[in-house]
C-alpha cells in the first residue's frame, strides 16, 4: 500500500499535536492537544482522536508497518495504539487503552478505559468490552460479544513459556465483571460467564458456567430478569438491540 | 452561575498547558505542563492539577455544563474528568484517574491511581480509594468508607441491559482488596467486606462478609489485630483517626 | 552526590519536552514528545523515555532526592516516577506504569503496562511483571520472579491501619493470572501461585499454592507442560531462558 502524504481537510489538528507527514488523515478528522501521530497510519474520515494519544507507535514485532482505523472512529485521551493492526470503521474507546501490533478487528469495536489489547488477536464486530478488560496475545474473539469490568485472557499455560494459547470466544458471549479465561479455553457461541469465574474448562454453546473453578451450571437460558422475572436474560440479543443498527438486529431474527 | 472570565492570581500555569478563558481558577492555583482545563471548570484556591490532565471533557451525557473542584484540591498527572460533576474541597487523586460527568462527592475525597468513577453517583464525605478501585454508574457511596485495591462495583444485573442497579454502600463500611459488589447490594453502616470477596447479598450493618460467593461470617467485631489481638480491628474509627480533622473524630465519639 | 547539569549529547531530545537543567542524562539517551524530567533525575545511557512520561516527581515522602535509572533503559509512554528510587540497568516499563518513591530494584526489572509500584519496597533482579500489577508498600521481592496480569500485593492486616506488612516473594517464584498476596505472607523460592488464587498462608520453597483462600497442593513440580506432558513445568529455570543472558543461565546450573 502506498503512503501518501498526510492530507488535512479541515483546521481541527490541534497546534500542539506532533503529526507524521507520512500519516494520512481522513476529511473531518480531529486530533487533540499534545497527541502524536505516526508515519504509517491512516485514520478514516469524520474520526477524532483525543489529547495525549500516541498512534502508530514503531514496533519491530509488526507484521506491517500500517495502523488503519475506520471511518467515524472516537479514541479518546491517553490511548496508546501500535503500528501492525486494522480497525473497522466506528472504533470507540475510553481512555488510557493500549493496543499492541498485530491486532485484526472488524467494525464497530468498543474498549472500555484501560483496555488493555496485547496483540497478535482477532477480533469480530461489535465487540464490546467495558472498563480495564485485558485481551491477551493469540485470543481469537467472535462477533457481538459483551466483556465486563476487569475481564482477563490469558494465553500462557506454563507460565513461564513461549506457548501462547490464546482464549477463542463465541459471538454472542458474554463474560461478566472480573471474569479470567484461562489459556485455549473455548467459549461457546452465546455463552454466558459469571462474575469473577476462573475458567479453565471449554464452555459448551448457550451454556452458563461459573465459579472458582468455573463449572458448567446449566443452559444460560434459566436466568430470568432481576426486573421482570417472566424474560429471559440470554440469549440476550432477543431482548436487548440498543446501540445495534437495524440491519444487524434483522439478521439476528 | 455566570460564567466568569479566567481568572489567573499567580503565576503557576505552565506555559505549555492549554486553559479555557471560560475556566474560572482560584488564587493560588498551580497548573502542570501538558494540562488542558475547559470552559465551564471552576477550581477552587489552592489547589494543584499536575500534567497531561484534561479536565472539563465536554459531553452530551451531563446534566449540566459545569465541573467544580473544590478549595485546597489536588488532581495528579494523566487524570480526566468530565464536565458535569462537583466535588468538595480536598479532593485527592492519584495518577490515571478518569470521572465521568454527574459525579457528586463530598469533601476531601481521596481517589487512587487508576480510580474509574463510572458518573451518575453520589459519594458522601471522606472516601478513600486506593488504587485501581472502578466504582459503577448509579452507586451511592456513604461517608468515611474505606475502598482498597482492585475494588469493583458493578451495576447491570442483566447484563447486558439498560437497568443500573448500583451498590449502596454505608458510612464507615470498609471493602478489602479486590472484593467485588453485585449490582444492587447494600453495605450497611460499619459494615467490612473480606478480600476478593464476591458479594451478592446484602450486608447488615456492622457485620462482616467474605467468600466467593461471599456469606456473612458474623460481626465486624470478632476481627483482632494482628499486631495487638486485645484491640478489635472493628469499628475501625475507634482507632484509627490518622488523616481526620480532630472535629471529625470528635463527631464520632 | 553533586548535581551536575544537564548533559545531552545527542539531538534525540524532542524540543515539546520539559527538562530540568539539574537532570543528567547519559549518551544517546532519547526523551519523546510531552515528557517531563524533574531536577535529581539521573538516566544512564542508551536509554529512551517514550512520550507524556514524568519523571522524578518531587516527594516530601522521599528518602532522598535523586532517581536513578541505569543504562540501556526504555521507560514507554504516559509512565510516571517519583524522586527517591533506584533502578538497576536495562528496566523496560510498559505504558501507564506509576512507580512511587523509595524503591530499590536491581538490574532488568520488566514492569508491565499499568504497573503500580507504590513505594518503599525491595525488588532483586530480573522481575519480570506482566499487565496491571500492583505492589504494595514494603513488600520484598527477591530475583528471577514472575508476576502475571492483575497480580495484587497488599499490606495491611487491620485495614486500614499504620502497620504495613508487605509479602516476601523468594527468588524463582512465579504469581500466577490475578493471584493476590495478603499481607505479610512469605511465598519461597521456586514457588508457584495458581491463579486467582487468594494467598493467606506462607508457601513452603518450591511448592503450589492455589485456591481462594489458597491451600498447599504439593509440590510445583508435579505439573506438566501442557504441549509436553513428559517436562516438568518447575522449576521453570530448568526448561525455560529466553530473556536471561547466559552468564545468568550459567549460575542457575
Amino acid at each position: 500500500m502506498q503512503v501518501q502524504p498526510r492530507r488535512v481537510m479541515n483546521n481541527q489538528i490541534h497546534p500542539t499535536s506532533v503529526i507524521s507527514p507520512r500519516a494520512e488523515l481522513g476529511g473531518n478528522v480531529t486530533v487533540g492537544p499534545f497527541s502524536i501521530i505516526h508515519a504509517g497510519v491512516e485514520i478514516g474520515a469524520n474520526s477524532e482522536i483525543g489529547s495525549h494519544c500516541e498512534i502508530g507507535l514503531p514496533s519491530k514485532l509488526a507484521d506491517n508497518d500500517r495502523l488503519s482505523i475506520g471511518e467515524h472512529s472516537l479514541i479518546r485521551s491517553h490511548c496508546v495504539f501500535y503500528i501492525g493492526s486494522t480497525f473497522g470503521e466506528k472504533l470507540v474507546t475510553g481512555h488510557h487503552v493500549t493496543v499492541r501490533e498485530n491486532t485484526q478487528a472488524g467494525c464497530c469495536l468498543q474498549l472500555g478505559t484501560r483496555g488493555d489489547i496485547q496483540g497478535h488477536c482477532q477480533i469480530g464486530d461489535y465487540l464490546k468490552t467495558h472498563s480495564h478488560v485485558h485481551i491477551g496475545q493469540k485470543s481469537k474473539i467472535g462477533s457481538y460479544v459483551w466483556m465486563f469490568p476487569d475481564v482477563l485472557l490469558t494465553n500462557d499455560p506454563n507460565p513461564p513459556s513461549e506457548l501462547l494459547l490464546g482464549p477463542i470466544v463465541g459471538n454472542f458471549a458474554v463474560l461478566a465483571a472480573k471474569s479470567t479465561l484461562l489459556p485455549g479455553v473455548n467459549i461457546g457461541i452465546g455463552s454466558v460467564v459469571g462474575a469473577q469465574s476462573l475458567v479453565g474448562v471449554d464452555v459448551p454453546d448457550g451454556m452458563l458456567a461459573s465459579g472458582s473453578p468455573a463449572k458448567i451450571v446449566g443452559p444460560a437460558s434459566i436466568l430470568r430478569m432481576r426486573d421482570n422475572p417472566g424474560v429471559k436474560v440470554y440469549p440476550w440479543n432477543k431482548r436487548f438491540h440498543n446501540g445495534y443498527p437495524e440491519q444487524v438486529v434483522n439478521e439476528w431474527k
